[in-house]
This record gives C-alpha cells, sequence and structure tokens, in this order.
C-alpha cells in the first residue's frame, strides 16, 4: 500500500507519525504486513480496489482506512462503494474521529480532525 | 437552524430527502423543535455555535450533525472544535455513514455518502 501512503504524505507538506523518519523500504515493509490504508487526493475507486486486494488476500478479516483533513469524505465514499457495490458482505464495524497536531514546514503547529474507518468481513454462519 | 439548513440545500442543487417539498414556514417549525445541524458550505465555527447553542438552550441533551459529499468533513470538524474546544463535557455516541440517491434537475440520479454524527452531554455523577 505504499503507492497510496506516498500520496497522502506528499498531499500535507507536514509531519505525521512516526513513519516520517523512516526509509522507503522500511515504509514500504510496514505497509506490506499492515491493514491500514491512508486515504489521500487519488480517486475514491483507487481505494476500493486496495480495500478489495487486503480483503481478498486471506491475510486480513479487516481493513482500517484513515485520513483527515478533506479527505475525509473521500474515505468514506470509499467505505460506502465497496460495501454497496464491490463487497456486500463487509460491513463497517468501527468509526472513530479525531484531532491530530500536526507541524507544518515552518515550525507552526496546526490542528487537523482525522477518521478511522474499519471494515471488515461478515462471519458466514456454519 | 433554518439559515444553516438553506445553507446546506443551496450548496447541492438537487433534491434531498421529503423537506425539500416545504414551505419556508414549515421548515422553519420543524427545525426549531428539531436537535438536527445540517452542514453546508459556511465555516465550521457557524456549526459550532449552532451546536452550542442546541445543546445549552435546555430542550436537548444531544444533537445530530447530518452532511453529505464534501461537506461530511466540515461536520467532522464541528464535531472536534465543540468537543476539544468548547464543550468538553460532550462526546461523541454514535457515528453512522451511509449513501444517498439525489436526482438532479436534468433528472439523472447520483449516489452520495452521508455522515451522522451524534453529540451527547456526559451524564455528571451525583
Amino acid at each position: 500500500m505504499n503507492f497510496l501512503f506516498s500520496d497522502y504524505k506528499e498531499s500535507k507538506p507536514f509531519f505525521w507519525g512516526a513513519r516520517c523518519g523512516m526509509s522507503k523500504d522500511e515504509k514500504k515493509k510496514i505497509d506490506a504486513d499492515s491493514n491500514i490504508i491512508y486515504v489521500g487526493n487519488k480517486p475514491p475507486m483507487n481505494y476500493v480496489t486496495a480495500i478489495m486486494a487486503l480483503l481478498n488476500s486471506g491475510n486480513f478479516t479487516e481493513v482500517v482506512l484513515k485520513a483527515r483533513g478533506n479527505a475525509i469524505s473521500r474515505a468514506v465514499d470509499a467505505a460506502e462503494i465497496t460495501h454497496n457495490r464491490f463487497l456486500t458482505n463487509a460491513e463497517v464495524t468501527r468509526i472513530d474521529i479525531g484531532t491530530e497536531t500536526v507541524t507544518n514546514e515552518e515550525g507552526r503547529k496546526s490542528n487537523v480532525s482525522s477518521i478511522e474507518i474499519c471494515l471488515a468481513m461478515k462471519k458466514t454462519e456454519k
């Protein structure tokens, strides 16, 4: 998911979390093991594809979409498109909103809203 | 809350829900009795003020923020600003996302994502 993460990071010219100090290889490794998709400025369908790839890979039963600022509405779009059109047996199990403090290149701090949407496959009854 | 609702409606040139067929007076009456705030294109602080007015009026213990499309991120902003800066004893009790089908003036249907954020005052222990 590194291509999505880098888009997310580059869309906002500021520091976010511990990942920003990592090299590209370190990030790639973590992102390959992770079920987190960072939603940025790409079209919603890119993220839908990423969600389906993760859920269909068999490694994860749930996926976490993270977005902040204006990308929040795109994360909601991606979750809804996945749920309504492609994976009807996936459901939204958790939604959290929060605020993150980010520092821009000039050192000024500002607050930005964030969202976490957790999508999981429904358990089929035997 | 009529001023906020009209902004919300005008921001999108299409039909949404049953309210659109109502006269201005009917809308005003319903909005005065309702704890729903429709988030549109105004600055987030306008909605924060509306939330505080409703919660401090004594008529409601909870407020529902509704938004769709690009306004979703603004609704999250308003909820977070209220919770972090102005009413620290208010908490987010429920977040729902969904999809609404809207018809534009040419009769074409399209889907748009929506969000409902429920903010309630914490119960103080006696």
